[in-house]
C-alpha cells in the first residue's frame, strides 16, 4: 500500500528501505533533500491518493508534535498519522484530539529493533483505535520481522498505549544492559577468567542469559577489545527517567531500572557534587586524606 | 567416550539423557536407586576403564566437597573429576589440591541451561589445565549446544574459573530478571497497556530486549496468566550473593544485581525489621498513622 | 503580632500553642468547631486588623490550593498568605499569581519538627519576596527554635523554594530512616551484639551517627523492644517521590533516597507482582521448588 | 588508673590527651619517637605496674594482629588487652584466643568520635567479659563524653561485638553522608534554592534531620563554599563493604548501605568499564552517538 513517511534519519530510511523491499509505495519526506522524495509536508501530502497514512518518524518532544500539527493542516478528514518515534505516552493524547478536529485519525506506535531492524524487522506496540490499527496492518506487517505476527506486533490498547509499551521496553532494556555491563567489569576487574571476551561469546547459546543484547556485546568486543575505543560517558534518551517516574506514580519499586538510570546520570559528571560532600564530610569528621581538586582530579591518583 | 555422572538429580538426569543420546557411555550413580546405575561411588569407579573421567553434579558446597574427597579415595592416578555443580570457585583450589595428591586431575565447569538443557544444549564454562579440557572435549561437545563451538562453551582460565564465570553469569541473570519483572509489574499497575502479556510477547522478536528470559516469561503467563498461582516469595541459591562480594573485593559497583538481590531478600519477609523501624520514626516524630501489628498486618489494609 | 491560622490539626494546633506561649495574637479557623475560634475564613479574617497575615497550614495539593484561593476572595489588597503546609513546589507560583490578582503577598515555608515543633521549635524554609519576609519575621522568630536566627530559619529564596528545600529535606530525611534502619535490622539478625537497643543508646553521644533520628529511635525501642506493637507497611507522604522526580529532572543520581521509596512502596505489598515475575522465571528455567500463592503464601514457609 | 596505649596517630593521640586530662596515667609507645613515651612495647610494659592495661590504636588488619600478638609475647598473667582500632569483627575471636593461652584478657572496643572526640568524648561499644569491662570502666568512663553513661558507651555483647557494633555504626554512617550528599547536590543543580549553604544551617536547629554530621557539612560549606578545594574521589575504610558482606549473610535487604558504597567506588573510577559497555550496546544497536575515548573523555563533553 501507499505510505507517507516524515522522517528519514536512521531509523526512517531505514524503515523506508525494509517497506519498499517489502513492496510498498513509500513516499518519504525530510528537511535533507538528499534523502527527500518530496519538497514539503504539502508535496508529500499531494503526492499521496486519500485516504493516506502518514508515519512520523523524527525527534520526541516538540519535533514530532509540531510534525503532527503540520499534517493536521495539510491532510483531510478520512487520513491517518502514525507516530513511530520514541513520543511520551502523554503526548499522545493531545496529538489524537488535535488530529480530531480535523477528522484525521492517530495512532501510537513503539518501535525498537534500532540499525538492525532494516534487516530483522522491527518490535511494534500500537495503540489506538481497532479500526485503524487494521487499516495500517500491511505496514506493520511489512516493518515487523518474519514469523507469527503476535511475536513481533501487538495492539497495546487505546492511544497512548503504544508508547507507554515501548517507554517500558526501554526502561527494562536500561536495567538489561547494565545488569551484563556490572557482570562485564567484573569479570575484567577480578582477573578470575583470563579470557572474558570468550566466556561472554560461551554464554550467546545455551545459557539462560543468552539475549540478542549479549549477542551485541559480544560484537562489541570482538570489534574493540578491551572497548578501549570507547568513553565511559553514556547519554539517555528519556524513556528511563519517564519509566521510573511512572513507577513512582504507582508505587512501583523500580531499584533495577532506577539503578540503571542513575548510572547514567553519574556516569556524566566528571566530579560529583554528592561525593565532594561525602568527602567533605570524611575530612571533617575523620581527618582523613581526601583528594584535592587540581590537576589530578579525578585521576585515581592517591595523595 | 565413557563417563561417570555423579548425582542425577533433575540437572545430572538430563545430562545423562543428552550425553547417551549423543553416543556417550555413562554410567551413572545416585543415591536414588531409581535413577542410579551403580551401587556406590566404589561400584561407579569400578564399572569405567581407567583413565576415567567422573562428572559431579550434586548441591554445592559440603556434598560436592565431600563428593570429590570420596572421589579421591576410590580412583587412580591419571583419572579426571570435573565438578559442574554451581560450587564457590573458592572451593575448587582446595577440591584440585586434594586430588593432586592422588594424581587425579580437575576441572571445575560452570553449567547453564535448566532443565531446558537437555534439548537444547548447555552453556559450559570450564577452569583447569587445558590438557585436561582436551580430554573432556567429547563430553563438552556433547553437552554444549549445537552450532559453533565457542557460542557454547568457553575454556575460562586456570581452576576455579568455570565457576567464576558462572557466578558473574547467574549474578547477571539476577539483574536480567528483575529488570523484566519490574517492567512487567509496572505495564500490570498502570493499565495503560490492556492486554500485558500480549505485549511481552509482541517483544520477542526484534525488539532490543528479546532474550529467553522474555520467552519463558511469555510461556510463564501462557500458562497463568496474572501470575495467580505463585506467591512472590523468591529464593536465592548463592551465586548472587558472592556476585556482589566478589564486586565489593574489586571495588565493582554493582547496584543493579545488588538490587535484584535485595529484593529477593525483602520478598521473604513476611514483616520487615527495617521498616518496623521506619514506621517507629515517623511514629515518633510525626504522630503518623502507622499501621499496628496484628491480624491484618501486611495485608495492605489501612488504618 | 497578630496572625490567622487556617488549619488546626496536629501541626497547626501546636503552632499556636508555641505563638501564643511566645506572646503572639493567634486566631484560629479550623473545620472542628472544637478547636477553631472562628466560624469561617471570613469570619477570621473579619477578627484580623489589616494589613493581615494569614497562616495556611493545611494537607498539601487540593485542599491548601482550595485555601488560598479562598482566601483570596475574602482577603485585601496588601494582606499576606504564608502556606506552611507541605505543598509541592510546583503550586506556588500558582498560589502567588492567583494572590496577586487580588493584591495579597504569598510566602511558602517549609516546617520541620513534628509534633516535637511545639516545644523545641521549628525549622522553616522561607519562599519568596524579601519585604514579606521582613514583615512575617515576627511569627518566624517565635515558631524557629531558640538560637542564632540562621540556625533555624532561611530565606531560600523566589516563591516555592521554601517547599523546594522541605521537599529535599525530606527526600534526605528517607535516606537518614532507612540507614538507621538497615543497621538495627543487621544488628538484630546478626545476633552478634546481644543487646541491640542498648548500642543504639550508646551511639546517641559522641559518635559520627548520632542525630535526632537516631534520639528517637532509641525512644521507641525504650517504649516498645522489638517493636512488636508496629507492622513494618509505611506510607509516604509525596515528598520522597517529588525527590526522585527532580533528581531525575536535573540528571543527579539519587541511588540512597530512591532505594528509601522503594523500600516503602515494597512494604506495602502484601505480594510484589513483580516477585512473582521473578518466580515463574526461576519456574521455567530451573524447576526449582517455588512458593506456590495459597494460605501460607507470604509466610515465609518453603515447601 | 594506669594506661599502656600503642598507636599515637590522629585517634591514639587524641586518646591519650583526654585521658590525661581526666587524670589518667598513660604511657604511650608509637614507632615516631616525637610522641612516644616509650620505646618499645617492651619499654611500655615495663612501665606498667601488673596487672596492666594496654590499649590498642594502630590500623585494622596485620598491624593490629601483630601488635596484640607481640604484647602476647611480652605481657603477663592477669593483663588485659583492649583493640580500639576498626578491625573486623572476626579478628577478635583469635586475638582473645590468642591472648587466652597467655592468661591475658581480652576486649574490644568500637571507637566513635573521629578527631573531635579528644574534645566532646568519644561513642563506645565494647565486646569480651563483663569482669574485664569493669576492670576498665574508669577508661572507658573518661574517653566517653559527659553525660549517663549509657547514652555513650555500651557493653555490646561477648568478645566481637564491640567491632560488630561499630562496623554496623559505620556502614550507617555511609548511608547518612550520601543521603546528605545528594540532597545537596540537588539543591545546587536545582537552583530553586538561591543560598543552599543557608537552607543546610537552617536545618541544624529544629528540623527532622538534623545531626552531627550535618553540622559538619555546614561547617565544610562555610570554610569552602561549592567545595571547590575537594575532588569527588573517596576513599572507603572496610566497614561499608563488611556491613554489607553481613548484610548478605543474613539476608537482610541493605539497599541504601550498598548505594553508598557503590556510589564511593563509582566515584573513584575515571573510566568505568560497565560504562563503557553499556556505550558499546548503545552504539551497536542504536547507532546512537557514542563518547570516544580521547583528551575529552570524562570530560563532559559531547560530540
Amino acid at each position: 500500500m501507499q505510505l507517507g513517511l516524515v522522517g528519514l534519519g536512521k531509523m526512517g530510511f531505514n524503515m523506508r528501505e525494509r517497506l519498499r523491499a517489502a513492496g510498498h509505495d513509500v513516499v518519504g519526506y525530510d528537511r535533507n533533500p538528499d534523502v527527500s522524495d518530496s519538497e514539503s509536508l504539502a508535496d508529500l501530502v499531494g503526492k499521496l491518493e486519500a485516504p493516506r497514512v502518514v508515519w512520523v518518524m523524527v525527534p520526541s518532544g516538540e519535533p514530532t508534535r509540531a510534525t503532527v500539527a503540520d499534517l493536521g493542516d495539510v491532510l483531510s478528514e478520512g487520513d491517518l498519522v502514525i507516530d513511530g518515534g520514541n513520543s511520551r505516552y502523554t503526548d499522545d493524547r493531545g496529538n489524537a484530539d488535535l488530529l480530531a478536529t480535523k477528522g484525521v485519525g492517530y495512532l501510537d506506535c513503539g518501535v525498537s529493533g534500532g540499525v538492525w531492524g532494516r534487516e530483522n524487522g522491527y518490535g511494534l506496540m500500537v495503540g489506538g483505535d481497532a479500526e485503524l490499527v487494521e487499516r495500517a496492518m500491511p505496514i506493520f506487517d511489512a516493518l515487523r520481522p518474519e514469523g507469527p505476527r503476535d511475536e513481533g506486533f501487538a495492539h497495546a490498547g487505546k492511544v497512548g498505549a503504544g508508547h507507554y509499551a515501548k517507554m517500558v521496553h526501554n526502561g527494562i532494556e536500561y536495567g538489561l544492559m547494565q545488569a551484563y555491563a556490572e557482570g562485564y567489569e567484573l569479570l575484567d576487574a577480578a582477573g578470575e577468567v583470563t579470557d572474558v571476551p570468550a566466556v561472554l561469546k560461551a554464554w550467546t547459546r545455551g545459557t539462560v542469559v543468552r539475549s540478542w543484547l549479549l549477542d551485541l556485546l559480544v560484537k562489541a568486543l570482538d570489534e574493540d577489545p578491551g572497548l578501549a575505543e570507547l568513553s565511559g560517558y553514556v547519554e539517555d534518551s528519556g524513556e528511563g527517567r519517564w519509566t521510573v517516574e511512572e513507577a513512582i506514580n504507582h508505587s512501583v519499586p523500580a531499584p533495577v531500572i532506577s539503578a540503571a538510570l542513575f548510572a547514567r546520570f553519574a556516569s556524566r559528571q566528571a566530579d560529583s557534587p554528592a561525593m565532594k560532600a561525602v568527602s567533605a564530610l570524611r575530612n571533617q569528621f575523620g581527618g582523613h586524606a581526601v583528594h584535592k581538586a587540581g590537576p589530578t582530579s579525578g585521576s585515581g591518583e592517591t595523595k
